[in-house]
């Protein structure tokens, strides 16, 4: 068969970490105060390659026990994403979080599209290679497989019915254009699945409404295979010490 | 495939936590009565909400290995659950637990029901919507999907009949009534299954007989797909100290 | 479909554990004699129930690393096995053991046998439902679900063709009379499988063969899904104290 | 379906251990080396059964993260294995482990062979039963399921059938006579698979070309499903200490 | 079936290891860079070996939790891999160290190609069994087996049309030499899936390029069951100390 081909952007790293909170009340507040401010000089320098366009990235609280927190880490190479990984591992703070899932992946746009122009020379393509993250309130995360089971193997169908089904799946997404900001990552031979999907709201609820709308959708209802499922509001720089504070 | 429309009442987190005794004894009498009475300080704090019906909480203790208690909570956004779930791992008792599974999700009504009025303006779907959780002596939690597998894809099938399956299905629910009272959470988009279904009776048994006769019917039985299950038996706040008390 | 009706009696704990036995060893001879002294003396006091048949208790030791022993518990009520749990956990012992698994049931006759008279008024079908456990030399216990499976769904069967395997099911395991001894506990809506099955016997050879046999009846080659086999060995009270020693 | 009967000989443990060589090391010279000594003594103390023929035993390293070694018991009842168990658990290198997999199973022989004399009197049954574990250089053991699966269900084939599957596929096996002894034990009933194979060879590569052979006959492409492999290097006593020396 | 027929060469071990920064910082300066210096010790031991033709050896960081850093060491015989994974196991800086994943296997060349010539007599053919591996920017491991499951059953395939599906699989691969070095090693019999592939680039993004692009190829598509994805960055010997810098 016939492979999409794609467009790729910037590298991707979502860290999930879950805070050992024991262990952080054992601090002092002063090194806990420490611990904050280191962690936030680091978003600050990891910041300044937004303001240059050479990456983005975002900070959520995570609901639940998957994690407490997520970075969400954007940057044109797998070094540096690597190096930023480190630099947050060897930070104080790192030592009173828990790894909880990470996923690697990057910014992906794919041909189920018409033909062509050099979408490198479109603006509002680059623009979705290499997006600012949105400062929604609410993020969710999943990564997903295209099923190959069976009668249900997406990877045997013919490009064109890949391409007609993808439209039309695709035109679910855009009727909540305005709602839901949705950021594709490519992960195969990268990591577990073959898709990244972040999504982007100040409504919660729309998240919930898009994804099982989708799902009737025969993309997803015969090939969608679904990972686990995340959700956050979003953490900006100045609430940290009070997502952190205790007695 | 026509998606089924939903209505959307409170967020929703399950919380389940299994205590860590060994640790536990190791406090003093002091100590832990200090971490009981700051845990029900919490619980009546947030039980304010349920007077002014902004929310509602239930505590239950959980029979075998897979946790000892739960919360569950409700509220009007994800961000107060979030807080809450902040305030409990801060508090001193949260020290002493580990956390064992936690669940995301939505309260919600399906439109698999005949149509024509708001259903917004209906008292009785409000009450639905927005419910304050019983206080039944027991508690059933498990999540679950709708299959989609070869012949077996709910997503695939036409409205008309998943409306005449989900119609029958409540029948058997229907003939448990005034028996087990049943909470279904939408949590699409939002944690790893479907839906999180929450079942409260005085007599445990019902859950039994309710579970299996339901699975005999065809929306169970060619299609439910079923998470983990919790039961246990409440425990109410004046009894907290007894449940915690260590020689 | 029609479900199968089910006659219930006593609730059912079965209870797993690891001996963390580095720890163990750290304490002085005369503490972790403590120790067993007030395990078997909530052994006995649980025992009490026995002579009243209110209740019933096994303990063995496992074999293999799932466990190093296990508590079986039966009780008219959940509340009462909630409560053992809580006692057990309480105790010196507990602290130096791991859970590894445990499964909530009760016991359970279901009603693929001819009707007629009131089953609770058969002296023969109460003693199933609330039985003595025996002090049989080994246990077997497995968990294990009915296949819902495309063209091996058990709960899209008719009534009478499932009544009809059960039946020479049934047969197979009448052969094995006097030699295992095996109580069915269901588990729909309480814990992950649907049924729990413990087996007795003197001979371990036995359960194979019994296990072997049935797997090539079309109720277990076709529907049968099964958990975890635990095997193991009586551990009577007055054994413990050699089962716990160390220098 | 007629079941298959089956010759049972030795039961058999199989315990996978890694070392924790952060806590080893924390041991002075002295201590670890009364560690080995009392392993050593263990060894010796258990051989004596291979001399008497009433057990055999066998010590390998494994390569990779899964153990760093595992042992192999065979005894004529479960209670001498859970015994050895216990005295392995209670021994200070135990301390320094940590339980990575274990099986129980019985060594066993089918009978898709052709009927006639009492096995039990046939010496060469007698000695694959009971046998005495072989010295060679590298061991491979994974358990495995037959499959019931759709149209590829083993335990719904008719006796005539499985025999003839079973026929061919022991001629494989019999290809690598002088290459590789194998050692079938059987574990329904008793562990979470079917079956155990364990596999001796002085040269590692006959397990692979013996195992991928197999796989292309029908008896395990469409039937057969495995668990999880451990491969390893023969350990023999004298060579214990270099194997846990540390500076 | 007739089985393939597979050239083997040297050993396998992919070795994951994720660092335990919390306790790597408790160390003093000093004993950090004891411990650096021993490990860059032992790698250059180890690479006297590449130097004779007598094994290779490769260090990479990893991106994500799945693990901070990776060996892979080829070598003549199980023997010597097992040993190699002793001595890093014993060293000061494996106690900082958590063992993530491994895998075993033989570097495997297939016979799926046309026959004549003795291909151990054959340069090229010796070039690829026993390799030095390249110094390439980037990784990527992943294991994986040929599905064996209903219509898509790769083992009971006739051996013509396995060897054509696999020549056009390998074509796809062949379009990608110079831009991706790829090592196929067999597991069958070593460990838990059959194959693992290991894939050298100078260009991360080339590795989700052969794979999306494989994916659609039938091979793949109707026969390829994937384990986990690790991606990574070289790590020279004389960047481990920054790598592992901690203030």
């Amino acid at each position: 068969m016939e492979a999409a081909q794609t467009l790729d952007g910037w590298y991707s790293l979502h860290e999930f970490r879950a805070m050992n909170w024991t262990a952080w009340k054992t601090l002092s507040s002063d090194e806990r105060q420490a611990a904050i401010s280191e962690f936030q000089g680091l978003l600050e320098k990891w910041g300044v390659a937004e303001t240059k366009k050479a990456g983005s990235q975002a900070l959520y609280s995570i609901v639940g026990q998957k994690a407490d927190f997520m970075l969400m880490l954007l940057r044109p190479t797998l070094e540096e994403l690597n190096e930023m990984e480190l630099e947050f591992n060897k930070t104080l703070l790192a030592e009173y979080t828990v790894p909880t899932y990470s996923y690697v992946s990057v910014v992906e746009l794919s041909n189920y599209l018409p033909a062509g122009e050099d979408p490198y020379q479109n603006p509002e393509i680059l623009a979705r290679l290499y997006p600012a993250l949105p400062k929604a309130n609410h993020i969710c995360f999943y990564p997903m497989d295209k099923r190959r089971q069976g009668q249900d193997n997406w990877y045997m169908l013919p490009m064109e019915e890949r391409r007609s089904m993808m439209r039309s799946h695709g035109m679910i997404g855009r009727q909540y254009a305005g709602k839901v900001k949705q950021i594709i990552t490519g992960s195969v031979g990268l990591d577990d699945y073959e898709w990244g999907v972040t999504l982007f709201s100040d409504d919660v609820l729309q998240f919930k409404k898009l994804v099982y709308e989708m799902r009737f959708d025969e993309v997803s209802a015969r090939f969608g295979e679904f990972g686990t499922f995340f959700v956050g509001n979003i953490l900006p720089t100045e609430k940290i010490s009070k997502f952190l504070h205790v007695n």
